[in-house]
């Protein structure tokens, strides 16, 4: 059998030109994003053709062992012995071929008993740029006339922390909140799946007739991932602010449908990663 | 049309006693957890039989604009216009009802755009309980005998995060880090999503037939989750510890596989939610 392990590091951090704000001063600085891509997980059996079984969003690296990993925790080879091979996408073109990985059974494979699809997907290979042609595709363009100050996004994490009722009791929710141009909170939900609590502000705009929430400032209480750059996006949101760090597909996406992205926004600090001109004073 | 938004909360909180360990000394306490429950997402359009779109794990309350809003932000409806009407599942049994949400269209409804399938349910309903009757029936008994100190478990946030080369580059990423009974590092994963991470960890045990991981302790950087409890008992360990809160449905799980639980892992301090008994000293 061919070793199925891999090496450890594969483009899992990317590099990006920032503007950091600290204590009243900007200046660009280069930042290091964690790596965001998605993969797709096949598996076969001797002379099947290999199934989608999932498509995840993930850093890259140790692809094989997630790929394989995968498939034992949600119950669907009960270990080594199942498992002939572990290989990337052997067609073109190359961008993608390090996002599918196919693992061959020894053994016929039932994709019957579990399915867990992100992202629906029919050809060979799925990479960070068809993620976000999908989300562009389908998003109206967001607002280019949108302003906030700087002192108005430093108000914003005390104002969430302090409506967050179930994480006062409990220490372990996600929150999202939505405010004005000025910093007012309008709505706040808590969840403990991050895009479940920008779900239920989107799907409270949506069931009261309020989309796209143009002029509105989404701000959330952990990291941004691309799932949530593309929810704010179909919802109309220009600006994403998170008290903690966004990944590389995040900003790439943000960056490309105008969006603009501020992380770490905490204390007297914050980084925006792109589109800084609405971010005015 | 009916009123379609909610009611703020509804058992979005559970209260369960646990074992608190500060500074040496350890006392039980009530503590309060964010509840974690499944949720199906149903949609119809006049004269269809509604289809299951998607099971997300989210914290009840705000169901119905969760529901909505999922739809909306997957890009499978364009706004009100297109909601007719959005209940709870009206069949019995109670326990269910409340975690089965049927979205009603205005027009035909076209599943194949995105699928998004958590869980494979053919029934209408699910429930925490039916999550948890799938991980039991999947799982090997974990093992009784492993013992850990509290020493110990107060050294691991500090190993992990030593080990976590992206997190320093990014701080932007989630780790897990499998651990022996002494606390030796074995193995580290880190990724954007923290299901991943824990993957890679599986992936690596199964493809090196290592499983089942017997003795070993998982530390994770963020909060626990059903699905952290689900991949963690699949593949027999028997500890898990991360430095945020559990969530309700990751301990009721955990209790009945007969895993230990320790949440808040920082400092001097710790909180033990279920199966103290393999914590010593």
């Amino acid at each position: 059998m061919e070793p199925m392990l891999q090496p450890a590091l594969r483009r899992n951090v990317a590099s990006r030109r920032i503007v950091a704000v600290r204590n009243g001063s900007s200046f660009d600085r280069t930042d290091r994003l964690a790596a965001e891509e998605p993969m797709e997980i096949r598996a076969g059996g001797p002379g099947q053709e290999p199934s989608s079984v999932a498509v995840t969003m993930r850093t890259p690296g140790h692809d094989f062992e997630l790929a394989a990993g995968f498939l034992f925790t949600e119950g669907l080879i009960a270990g080594r012995g199942d498992v002939a091979s572990v290989a990337y996408c052997e067609l073109p073109p190359d961008e993608q071929r390090f996002n599918v990985v196919t693992v061959r059974l020894t053994r016929q494979f039932d994709v019957g008993i579990l399915r867990r699809n992100f992202y629906a997907t029919s050809s060979c290979g799925i990479c960070g740029k068809a993620s976000m042609d999908q989300v562009e595709a389908r998003c109206e363009p967001l607002p280019a006339g949108l302003r906030v100050t700087a002192e108005m996004l430093l108000g914003l994490p005390a104002a969430l922390r302090e409506a967050q009722r179930i994480f006062d009791q409990t220490g372990g929710l996600h929150a999202a909140g939505l405010f004005d141009s000025d910093g007012a909170l309008l709505s706040l939900r808590e969840d403990v799946g991050r895009h479940n609590a920008v779900d239920k502000l989107a799907g409270q705009a949506a069931l009261s007739g309020d989309l796209p929430l143009r002029d509105r400032v989404l701000m959330v209480s952990g990291r941004v991932s691309f799932e949530l750059v593309q929810k704010a996006a179909m919802a109309g949101v220009a600006v994403i602010c998170a008290v903690s760090a966004p990944s590389s597909l995040a900003v790439e996406t943000a960056d490309r449908l105008g969006m603009t992205v501020v992380g770490f926004l905490r204390g007297e600090s914050f980084n925006v990663y792109c589109h800084p001109e609405r971010i005015v004073g």
